[in-house]
C-alpha cells in the first residue's frame, strides 16, 4: 500500500451493528486506517477483506487508535463492553444513543478513567452515511478541543454540528428533533386517516401536506424568538382564541371521518388552558410553559 | 370611470370580517365590480372610499352578482344571513370555514333552492390574501363547472385548488393540512420545551429543527405509497420495532428535563399497539389504520 501524502489518523470503531458498520466503512473508503470489534465476531470479520483490522477484544480495539468510536445498542452495552477496558488517553467518541443524563454520566466516567469525551447524536439512518449530499450529520457535544482535533476525521461518515461543551446537549439535541419530527409524524398519520375511507388518493395529498408543512415551518422561528423574548403578543396574525375557536370544526370533522382524535386533543387541551390563562391575544409559544412542570 | 377593455365579472362578498375584507379588498384592487354586505354595517361602509357598492340587505347583496362570495364566522351564521334570500341561480362560493357534513348540507340547500354550490377551504391568513407570491391558496370542491366559470375570478384573492365533485372535499383538505400542522407545532413545542431550562438559545434550535423537519417531509409520500399499496414493509429503513425501542429514550428525557411528555405519549401507543400487533417490520404508515374507528 503507497502511504499517504497527507497521513490519515486512524480510527476504531466499537460496534458494527446496521449503524457502526455503515460508520466504518465510510472511514475504509476514505482510506482510514480502522480497527474494528463487534460482540458478534463475524460482523467484524466481513469487514476484512475492506481493510479493516479486526481487534480480539474490545480492549485491543480500544488500545489501537486514540480515536475510539463507540456505536452500541444502548447505554447499558456500553457499560458493558468499556468494562474494565483501559480507556486512559484516549478520545472517546460515543455515538451510541443516549438521554442527556447519560452522556454526562458517561463523561464524567471518562474523565475519571482519564480519557476524553466527545458525546453525539446521529441525524441520520445508515444509507445517508458516507453519503454526504443526502444531509446526514452528527450533533456533537462535550470536549471542544477534542471535537476539533477530530473535526475531519469525523465529518468522513457524515456532517458535524457541535452544541456545546455539555456532554448531555449532543442528545438533547437528537431527542427534540425527533420529538418534533414524531408530532410532525402524529399530524400527519392523521390527515391521512382523514381521507382514508374517501374517494382521495393519498398521492394526491401527500404534495399538498407537504407543501402545506414546508410553508408552516418558518413558524418555529417566531416561536423562538417569543421563547426569548417573552412577548408572545407581538405580531401574532392568529390569535389562540381564534384558533381555539376552530377546534371543534377539527374534531367534530374527525368523528364524521370516523377517525379518534386522540393526536390532536393533547395539543388542544394545551391551547384551550393557556387561552383560559388569559393568553387569547397570543401566538402558540405559550403552550411550550404549560409543558414544564 | 373608464370602462376595462375586457369586462370584469362583479361579485358579491358576505361578510367582511378579517377575512372576509380582505377578499373583498383584493377583487377592488384588481378592478373587479363589488358588492359587500356585513352584519354590522360599519365594515361595509368602511370599503365605499376604495370603490365598493354597500347593499342595504343580505337579500339585495345576493341579488347583485351572479358570483356571491360567502365569508362569515361558521355554518350557523350562514344560516342566518341566507335565512330567506333568494339564492336562486347564483353561484354561491362559501369559503366559511365548515366540516365536510356542514358543506354537503349546504350544497344539498343550495341545490333545493336553485343555485349552483361550490364550498371552500382558505389555507392562508387574511395578509396573504391579495399577495399570490405569499403562497396562500383556496381548496374548491363541489361544482366543478361554477370552478371553471369563475377560476379566474377566484384566483384574485388567493391560489385555487380544485379537490372534486364532493362538496365536502375542500373542508376535509382544509382540515387535514391544518391538523397535521397541529401535529407539527405540537412537535416543536415539546422539543422547545425540552430545551427550555438549559443555557440553549431557542433561537438557535430553531434552523435545525426547521431544517431537521423539512428534510422529514417526504416521508409523507412513502407513507401515502404504502397507503395505497397497502404493502407497509418494502423500503424500509427504520423499521417500527426499532423505532419502538427507542420510545423510552424519549420519555426518559423528557423526565429529566421536567417536561410532560403529553404531546408524545399518543403517538408512542399507537407505535407501540401496531408492533404488538405483528407490524415490527412496517414503516409508520399502519398507524393511521389504527386510527380508524
Ligand atoms: N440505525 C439507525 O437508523 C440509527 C440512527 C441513528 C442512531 N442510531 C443509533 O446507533 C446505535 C447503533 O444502532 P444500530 O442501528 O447499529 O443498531 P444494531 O444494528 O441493532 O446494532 C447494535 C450493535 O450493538 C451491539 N450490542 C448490543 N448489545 C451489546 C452488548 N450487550 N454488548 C456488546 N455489544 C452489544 C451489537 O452487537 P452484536 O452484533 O453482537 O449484536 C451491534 O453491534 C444505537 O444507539 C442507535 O440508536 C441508529
Ligand atoms: N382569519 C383567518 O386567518 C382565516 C383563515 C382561514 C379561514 N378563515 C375563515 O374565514 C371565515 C371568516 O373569518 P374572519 O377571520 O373574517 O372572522 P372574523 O374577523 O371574526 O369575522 C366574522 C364575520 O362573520 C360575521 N358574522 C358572525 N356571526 C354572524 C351572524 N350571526 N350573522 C351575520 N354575520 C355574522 C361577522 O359580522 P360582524 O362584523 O357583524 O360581526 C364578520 O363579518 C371563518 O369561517 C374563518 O374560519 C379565516
Amino acid at each position: 500500500m503507497e502511504p499517504n501524502t497527507v497521513e490519515k489518523p486512524s480510527v476504531t470503531v466499537l460496534g458494527l451493528g446496521a449503524m457502526g458498520a455503515a460508520l466504518a466503512r465510510a472511514w475504509l473508503a476514505a482510506g482510514y486506517p480502522l480497527t474494528v470489534w463487534n460482540r458478534t465476531p463475524g460482523r467484524a470479520a466481513a469487514l476484512a477483506p475492506e481493510g479493516a483490522r479486526v481487534a480480539g477484544s474490545a480492549a485491543q480495539a480500544v488500545a489501537a487508535s486514540t480515536l475510539v468510536v463507540i456505536c452500541l445498542l444502548d447505554d447499558t452495552s456500553v457499560d458493558e463492553v468499556l468494562a474494565g477496558v483501559d480507556v486512559a488517553g484516549r478520545d472517546l467518541v460515543n455515538l451510541t444513543t443516549s438521554t442527556p443524563a447519560q452522556a454526562r454520566a458517561r463523561a464524567a466516567w471518562a474523565r475519571r478513567h482519564g480519557a476524553r469525551y466527545l458525546d453525539g447524536g446521529i441525524m441520520a439512518v445508515p444509507p445517508m452515511v458516507g453519503a454526504p449530499e443526502a444531509g446526514g450529520y452528527v450533533f456533537y457535544s462535550g470536549s471542544r478541543g477534542l471535537f476539533e482535533r477530530h473535526q475531519e476525521t469525523l465529518g468522513v461518515p457524515a456532517g458535524t454540528t457541535y452544541v456545546g461543551e455539555d456532554a448531555g446537549f449532543a442528545a438533547l439535541h437528537d431527542v427534540a428533533l425527533l420529538s418534533a419530527m414524531y408530532g410532525m409524524f402524529a399530524g400527519t398519520a392523521h390527515a391521512f386517516a382523514l381521507i382514508r375511507r374517501e374517494d382521495i388518493d393519498p398521492a394526491a395529498l401527500a404534495p399538498l401536506l407537504a407543501d402545506w408543512l414546508v410553508a408552516m415551518i418558518p413558524a418555529v422561528h417566531q416561536t423562538a424568538d417569543q421563547l426569548c423574548s417573552g412577548d408572545y403578543t407581538t405580531g401574532v396574525v392568529s390569535p389562540l382564541a381564534m384558533q381555539v375557536a376552530g377546534t371543534p370544526t377539527f374534531l367534530r370533522t374527525a368523528e364524521q371521518q370516523g377517525v379518534s382524535p386522540e393526536l390532536l386533543i393533547p395539543y388542544f387541551d394545551l391551547m384551550r388552558r393557556r387561552l383560559a390563562e388569559g393568553g387569547g391575544e397570543e401566538d402558540l409559544a405559550g403552550v411550550v410553559d404549560l409543558l414544564l412542570r
